[in-house]
Parts: structure tokens; C-alpha cells; sequence
């Protein structure tokens, strides 16, 4: 998934705010499902969120604006009613790591309620690993 | 209604970005709204929201990071299904005129359908004018 | 210039935050610049900047989560020290527009004094008018 | 440090989306040095940042808006270069745990190179510890 630092993402030290990092991994993780043809959004429709339960990032270099990003994508672990994606963000013009992160994530119904991931997403997501 | 301006909402011309200011005019808004006894969460739960149907905002000097401003908001218009709030954002500091902006806000129910606007909200937004 | 409307740009009413318009309004401006050869990286490192000096937004219709939406960019108004640029937004799905959109610039040294917009841009961004 | 949900910070969920934690996590630890006498504005004035270098975050319950949060924030370990903050979020309204965090950060001057953090900093923040 590639995008575009926008000039709103970054702050007064002339760099993408460390939080807009975490809109970016959101970003690619909803375009590594659509890639594995499951769609975020119909599964919002259905009642169904993959809650994050825990982030972390690891900042390495500075993305600047206008920089393009790439973001891999990788599923580390799966369980019944969690799952663990792994980052690595690397800037398209010479390939520099500027970051890697992890998020966890719990499968919720409308109510909270932890439930298990659907069982044609994890073979979906498994199949392409 | 008085904030601080987060770092976070600096740009890398080291002021706080143009969007930043339209998420204060909301939250100004709601403070306003809560002074008045209004509570706009309350209003949401009952399944009423107050769309921004228009926004116009003239920046005149730029706010900065950890400056403090004040925020006044004034109600302009009212009619029975539709609001028009008025806003000017001043430097505590030193009183200099920020910014002036105007919101135009349109009751609607879940289904993002136009309705009257309750009439003990009118009530209690025009008594304090 | 098209985007996708990224999750974390909804709101609990479940469509775009109204905030968010704004920031795309801002992308979409440094693509058409792009397209016309003139890199806004480049310009502010030079040490000139665009300021918005107002910016007026009319929502018709609401944009939602994972919508690819279409933003055509027009220049409205030139002169020496001031743009006027205006702004389109369709749902790419069925072609409805969503908002238009108006913002005025100023050119800025790196004081926050009015200068002159380059000449090369001037000549740049009205060839392709 | 004490502050409410804004409704922008809000997603489709209905609950505040799990990036808007890191932009208060950040609001908070200025907080906590302005409360040291240590204003982090004047810092980067100097020339010099606390720039993150890694972030985590365990997120447990969600916060909602115009929920009232407050932030605790600890000195978890202090280094010449290198400083770890913790953080635990509550609801005011019940004392509910919210999430816990981590951030790292690493002093940086103008060019983005490692320094060490001032003295008087280390002290003012040791001695409140």
C-alpha cells in the first residue's frame, strides 16, 4: 500500500506527527483485506470490528511531506478472536526503513462483545500468507 | 470556551494547521451548547444530530503551538430547522484577533433526514442570546 | 485527484467528519499544482508558502467510510499576492457531489509577510486553466 | 492532566478512535512538564526536541465522547539521550481504566541528532518524580 504524507500530517519540526503514523497503519490494513477480496466495510456493515487492542511503533526515520510511503503488511499471528499485523514502512524514493509496527486485534460485536473472527476471513487472510 | 493549541496541530510552518481550527469551532460549540444546559451527547443519543451543512472561515493571524485561545461563540440565526453560529477566536495573551468563522448547522434525525429543531433547545439557545 | 475516505476520518454519525473535507481539499490542491510541474515541497523550501487566508465549505451530501471520492480543482481568481481556488468533491461510485468548496491564498515569505507568487508559477498554473 | 472527547476524535464505532490516545498521550506529557516548570515551547525555541522514538499502547475499554479523561503520567526511566514516560487514562466519571501507554523519546537538536537532554530538565523532572 503506498500513499502520500499530506501537509496537514505534519507538525512544526518539519516531519509527519508520529501520530499520523497510526492513521497510515490503518489505511494498509484495510487495503491488505481488500487485497485478500474482504472488505472492512461490509464487515462494519454486518455488525462486526476488528477492535485494536494494543499498538506499538517503532520510529526509525522521519517521513517528510510529500514523501511516498510503502507499507507492508504481514499477519504474525492468528487465534479464533485475535489477531496480530505486523508494518514496515519504508520511503518509496530509496527504500529507508522509517518505521515498524504492530497492532492487536480483538473481533467485536455492536455491543462489545469479543466474538470470533468470521471463518471465511481467516481463511482468507490465512491463504495469502 | 478556552483551549490550547495541541503540537500536534502544528504544520511544519510551525502554526497550528487551517483544519485545526474547524475542530475547535465544534468544540466550542458543544461547550457553548453545555453552558446553556443543552447536552449535545444527549441530543445524539436521541438519535438528533446538528449537521454542518456550511463553513466559512477568515484567518487573520496565525495561533501557534501552546498558545492559549478563547473562543466566542454567538448565535446569529435560528429558524425551525436550521442555525447559523458565529464565532471569533482570540490569543489569550494578548487579545488579537485570530480568526472569525460562521457554521450553518441543519437538524436531522438517524436517517440524515431534515427535521425541526427540539423546541426546548431553541428555547434555552435564545434566551441566553 | 482521487482518495478513499479513511476510517479514522469517520465520525460516530458515521459518515466523514466535516474536518476531514478540508484536509482533502488541501491534497488535492498540491496534486493539481503537481500536475502543472509546480512541487509545493519545493516552493516552501524555497521559503514561500501558500497561507490559506479563508476558506468556505458547502456540504450537500454525505461522504462515507471506504467512498472513493473525486476532487476537481479550478482556479477561480489570480492575482499578484492572492489565489482563489475552488474545489468539487464527487462520490466516484455514482458521480454525486458531495461539497464544494472555495479557499483564498496568500503568498508568504518566511516571516508570514505578503510576497509575490512567482511568476513561473502564475504563468504555470494559468496555461492549464 | 484533564480533558474531554471531542466529537471530531470520534469514528464510525462510536467511540474515540484509537489515534486520537497518542495525540493526548503527547498533550498530557506537556502538561506534566509545564506543571515541572519546564515549558517544552521554549525547548524546541532552543532548538531542541524530545522526539518519540517508540510508542505502545494497551487500550481496555473505550472512551466515548464528551467523556471526561483524566491522564496520569510517570517518569518510568531517565538516560542522558533517553527518557521512557508512562501513562494511565481513566474515565473521570467512574475511574474507569481506559489504557495504559508507553512512550520513548530521545533528545534531538535541529539537524535530528542525538543529544543529551539539559541538566536542569533532568533535574526538574528527577526531583518531582
Amino acid at each position: 500500500m503506498r500513499l502520500r504524507v499530506r501537509f496537514a500530517e505534519t507538525d512544526q519540526l518539519g516531519v509527519a506527527h508520529h501520530s499520523s503514523y497510526v492513521i497510515w497503519l490503518e489505511a494498509a490494513r484495510i487495503e491488505w483485506l481488500r487485497e485478500r477480496g474482504l472488505s472492512y466495510r461490509e464487515l462494519e456493515e454486518s455488525g462486526l470490528s476488528l477492535v485494536v487492542s494494543s499498538l506499538s511503533v517503532e520510529y526509525r526515520q522521519s517521513a517528510q511531506f510529500d514523501d511516498e510511503i510503502d507499507i507492508e503488511v504481514t499477519l504474525q499471528e492468528v487465534r479464533s478472536r485475535q489477531l496480530v499485523i505486523g508494518y514496515r514502512l519504508r520511503r518509496v524514493a530509496d527504500g529507508l526503513l522509517l518505521a515498524t509496527a504492530t497492532t492487536t486485534h480483538i473481533a467485536a460485536d455492536r455491543m462489545g462483545k469479543a466474538v470470533r473472527i468470521p471463518a471465511d476471513w481467516l481463511a482468507a487472510m490465512l491463504a495469502s500468507c
